[in-house]
């Protein structure tokens, strides 16, 4: 049987790099086919820690499933083109494991896609593997454990759905940790803002939107102390603006997350402010605002956007 | 906990209705919630049949999910949002259970969606039944079974899945049918052509495809005597003339299909005949020809076209 490749999103985050990690080791265990879990991008610092803590080694990076010789892929945690390898449209997409809206997405022929509107697509990884009758090692356990843990802030996030905290129970037994000491390290890992750069930082968990029309980059970094990010604003603006003229944004919308108190501050630069505005109806002052409660990109930020710019 | 309406494509066909019947008891039976199987449109005579048989009251149909009060829908055996409820935009889409190619389709939310490439909607509801641990009664059974039978042409078109036979085998012994008896029965009911209109024969099981800006109507019908059928050639190019004006199709392919030796006449008008006559490696004579082995329009025709047509 032909190779397949796995992958999550670009910028890949903690859930994008362990449901990859745990969907191939499905595929080779439960139905003996060549699979690879590969990566469009290097690992974060919070998917650092939780890689370095299970002793696996980061996935290897890829830029081009045509280059690796495959025909077939897999996506996890996105189905979106645009956040994908770049010459997914000359490849079949063999299967979609994701928790994210549909957009942008089409296919030729029949596929296995299982969406489920969960916390992480680890969630639906460790489903796929107790129906198959698998039973998971411990890194495997532990890597899907933290994509859980990281979508969903420790199960804080409205994203949680009723049957994670079970997942993350069961998973944490598996991986031999206690739950909430190992999510806070894992958590907290991924806060050290102030070694990246303003390119970086703006960087580090960003997708692009294609709204109405619009290419819009919505971005997320978590923080304990959302007034530090706030005191390097001027030079996040520029790292900003260089990008939107880059990478043509029409908007980029900066998500400064509080995982302590489960707060956003939203910084905001492009030529639909209006329309940012108006989705969250609040009003942006020296370009940023707070949005109180809010964590999710996904079920905050990214459908109250999509409605606002219309469909 | 509001309504849920259920329903496949427009121009229903038996595993369409099948599959939406099965999903909304599976809905109401497994995790209480309220749904009502509909339909887009009245069944055919094949699937009059299979409602007859197992004493089921055909699907009440509805031109609007709005104007039902619903804010949830559930689609089976379809994705495409142009074969879906005309206001299917207006709605939000809760859940997918299908079996084809993925396009012209996208959410605002994360949703539940389960494809598989397997010969029929209606398999994927059985083995979700399995999952939940739901006996069927027999007539919901039946109905799945008609739809696996319907889409396979008993088993015997390309697209039968491997676990598909194991399917049949399981739901004729609830159903209480001998499967190749019953198929048989089954299939014929739907090859009644002659006492159909020009206009409602290619109307019986008719899709439109976007390919690359073009509006391309894909139809489908059974027979035992492709030469019956092609003895109303002129009546037929008519009627299909007709609907090209009336609805803005570049271009129609009617599928006539031989379901005793498993081969398709394709009759096809429009403004991309060398597109189509290139996906089959064919000549059109008299604006038709013989495509032999293929019965499938979603395996042997619909790819073809897209490939050809370009993306």
């Amino acid at each position: 049987m032909a190779k397949l490749l796995v992958f999550g999103h670009q910028n890949p985050d903690t859930d994008a790099i362990a449901s990859s990690y745990g969907w191939a080791y499905l595929e080779r265990e439960a139905w003996g086919r060549d699979a690879e879990a590969v990566a469009l991008g290097e690992p974060n610092e919070e998917t650092a820690f939780a890689l370095d803590y299970f002793g696996i080694p980061a996935p290897r990076v890829v830029e081009s499933a045509v280059a690796e010789g495959v025909s077939q892929v897999i996506l996890t945690d996105h189905n979106e083109f645009q956040q994908s390898i770049s010459d997914i449209r000359e490849v079949e997409v063999a299967a979609v494991i994701d928790h994210h809206r549909v957009a942008n997405f089409e296919t030729a022929n029949p596929l296995y896609m299982r969406l489920e509107p969960v916390g992480s697509a680890s969630s639906i990884v460790y489903r796929a593997s107790k129906e198959a009758g698998i039973t998971l090692p411990k890194e495997v356990a532990g890597m899907l454990l933290s994509g859980l843990i990281s979508d969903t802030l420790l199960l804080k996030s409205p994203t949680t759905h009723k049957s994670d905290p079970q997942v993350a129970a069961e998973l944490a037994e598996i991986a031999g940790v206690n739950l909430e000491e190992y999510g806070l390290a894992l958590l907290k890992a991924g806060t050290n803002l102030a070694s990246k750069s303003a390119e970086e930082l703006i960087d580090i968990d960003a997708k692009t939107f294609e709204l109405n029309g619009n290419h819009v980059r919505v971005a997320q970094v978590n923080t304990v102390d959302i007034a530090e990010v706030l005191e390097r604003q001027e030079e996040i603006e520029t790292a900003i603006k260089s990008a939107i003229t880059a990478e043509g944004y029409s908007d980029f919308v900066l998500m400064i997350t509080d995982i302590v108190n489960s707060n956003s501050e939203i910084l905001a630069l492009g030529t639909n402010m209006d329309k940012v505005e108006s989705a969250f109806a609040f009003t942006l002052e020296n370009n940023h605002a707070f949005l109180a409660g809010a964590v999710s990109r996904k079920k905050q930020v990214v459908p109250q956007l999509t409605e606002s710019f219309g469909g």
